[in-house]
């Protein structure tokens, strides 16, 4: 028998305080909680079942369906939603009348179940979940400080793990292996309607115009309309760009970095594009802090990406991206998002992709992303493998 | 511009019968599909937006969020869910009264979205196309013959893969990288609630026997607590089994094998717990034919392991899996379920996986796991890989 609970208890304190301010926010008396990224978050592990957060109560109440050890004093043990009431009838905790569920994320059919079980009507809790995560704790900081350090140094290995004549979804598979040497995870939490996305994007060459399915940044053909996303087999070739956006996730928490490496001699234009990503990152640090609102960050990089003459290859060529940024951590798209209409502002503790991207036809996709920490003084970086256009064959 | 259907006119006829059949069985008058699974068995590919089955229709109407230049004429091109009506209005298409959601699938809120968009009560075409895709054609046949034959290439190689002092986890590294320059494509498609594993499991020794949050076979207390469930850095030592059970998808198709490798002089209880399990696998082959009940195969290998004396052992040991198989196709977990209640009765182009599985404590994880097709005349194993217990140290 081991803690459910794996966060020290200061840290749940400070966890649960937010969401309980978000909570308030929405009017929602109890949170039943039930998604992956939401436990976690709650008590630093994943399990199935629930863990209810009731407004007035200090404590959470934890239901475990499995595994079927964590039966420490702390969790029920439930086989089956309609479990929950009796359990709670027989504690003499009474549930208030509004009591928040997962919509967002629970199926109808699971989230039905759930309501009728309870017998209350479904509220949501998904906007007060994303809005209490997407200011980081200091630990919870740390956690993403080190993905960052550990992804950096799979990054600084790309070049090494380049041979000639590799295609762009065999260099994946080293960048892949490499990651997992490092410690990555490989679980690429996504929040939303079946975006599909392995270990992330290697992008070679044209392919990084081919449009895909999902709102990214970049697109891809991938290997398989199963999965029409990523590299697709390109050959890499001199004067080809390849784009690299691969997973982050080496703690629970993921870092986004980008960097774009090249074959032999670049199109001038590719080069052009790239430095202007790099200052466009570089001002929008600048320019975030607490207060500042997402979409001005949005237009900021747009403007610089049109006064470069690159509109037409900001954020994707034949397909645009309706961003330039967005949340990370558990997941790879938190709040706030940089978007042009964002009604987001920036707040402490915000950790923050941003990846001014460029598609240029007949080289490739150019550009960096890296991930910031919004802090009472600015953005700090905390993905910082070098940014320049770096060559493949030194 | 290319086509939105990817699999041939003939091909997509026979199943978009099936889907009809099923309807027509479940009250359900037209289908709007969603999921990329099932978009995938619909045309071929998997793309943002939705497909319409009408009843009374030959050909489905397809709306296209993105890719965007997937705007064939079969095509029509929309923003949001709420553009549907108008555009089936300006082509003459009146919706019927029942108009199947897949309500397994799609989060509460956009179910609800869509409902209201479509000014119809939300009704669940979840099960409807879940028995449609649970009986493949021959040309998904094909495709998941194809996975297996790649799939068994990669297991043949794991005894190469080894090095002395490896741990479960970087033996674990080695097969994916294998797994994926053979062409696995990595997405590891399961239905259902929140199971998350990251291109399947290599458990060795006892950490076989640590339960894990889901209805997994087996379980696994992997690396970290956000994702525990597989490989936990266990070092590979002598008397130990080591089980491999990875990610079969390298067509759009899964396959599903698990062999069981050893180091050095392994437990006599364990090797015989091993034979049971490939007996078992071989008497349910008989077993299973056209007509079958899918809980006499779970009663017939529960009493096999019973009459060996392993029955603690068998599906796990600290916790125990409720099931000994399950189909598989576009995702892991298909019909029919082989458990004690599954109501399932086999039937022709079933494709299943059967893992009759032990734990030996101080050992670890026994058995095989195969992919089967049920024909008319039995059922016929597509994953073929040697299932011995076979040596890591030649």
């Amino acid at each position: 028998m081991e803690n459910l609970v794996l966060i020290s208890a200061k840290e749940q304190q400070i966890r649960i305080e937010k969401i309980k301010a978000a909570m308030l926010q929405q009017g929602i008396e109890a949170a039943l909680i039930s998604s992956n990224a939401s436990l976690y978050y709650l008590t630093g592990r994943v399990y199935s079942g629930f863990a209810l957060i009731l407004a007035g109560a200090d404590a959470p109440i934890y239901f475990v369906k499995r595994p079927v050890h964590l039966l420490a004093d702390t969790a029920i043990s439930i086989r089956k939603p309609e479990g929950i009431p009796g359990e709670l009838q027989v504690r003499g905790v009474e549930l208030p009348q509004t009591v928040g569920l997962e919509l967002g994320r629970l199926s109808y059919n699971m989230a039905e179940r759930l309501a009728k079980a309870i017998g209350r009507a479904p509220a949501d809790l998904s906007a007060a979940m994303a809005m209490a995560r997407s200011c980081k704790t200091p630990f919870e900081i740390e956690k993403m400080r080190m993905s960052g350090l550990k992804q950096e140094r799979v990054y600084r290995q790309v070049p090494r793990m380049y041979e000639p004549g590799m295609s762009d979804y065999e260099l994946q598979i080293e960048i892949e292996r490499t990651s997992r040497l490092e410690g990555c995870l490989g679980q690429f939490r996504v929040q939303g309607e079946d975006m599909e996305l392995f270990m992330g994007n290697v992008l070679a060459g044209d392919n990084a115009d081919a449009p895909s399915p999902y709102d990214f940044a970049m697109g891809g053909a991938g290997m398989d309309p199963s999965l029409p996303v990523g590299a697709n087999g390109t050959p890499i070739r001199p004067g080809m760009s390849v784009m690299v956006d691969v997973n982050g996730n080496y703690t629970g928490y993921m870092t986004d970095m980008t960097r774009t490496f090249s074959l032999g001699s670049i199109d001038e234009r590719a080069r052009y594009a790239h430095q202007v990503s790099i200052d466009i990152c570089h001002a929008l640090q600048q320019m975030g802090a607490p207060g500042v609102e997402a979409k001005a960050l949005y237009e900021k990089a747009e403007q610089m990406a049109a006064e470069a003459g690159l509109a037409d290859y900001f954020m994707g060529h034949r397909q645009h991206a309706g961003f330039v940024g967005h949340g990370v951590g558990i997941e790879i798209n938190e709040l706030p998002v940089i978007a042009p209409r964002s009604r987001d502002i920036l707040a402490e503790g915000n950790a923050i992709a941003l990846e001014p991207k460029f598609v240029i036809p007949g080289t490739g996709a150019v550009g960096i992303e890296n991930t910031y920490i919004v802090t009472e003084s600015g953005m700090t970086c905390i993905t910082n493998a070098p940014e320049d256009l770096i060559a493949l064959d030194k």
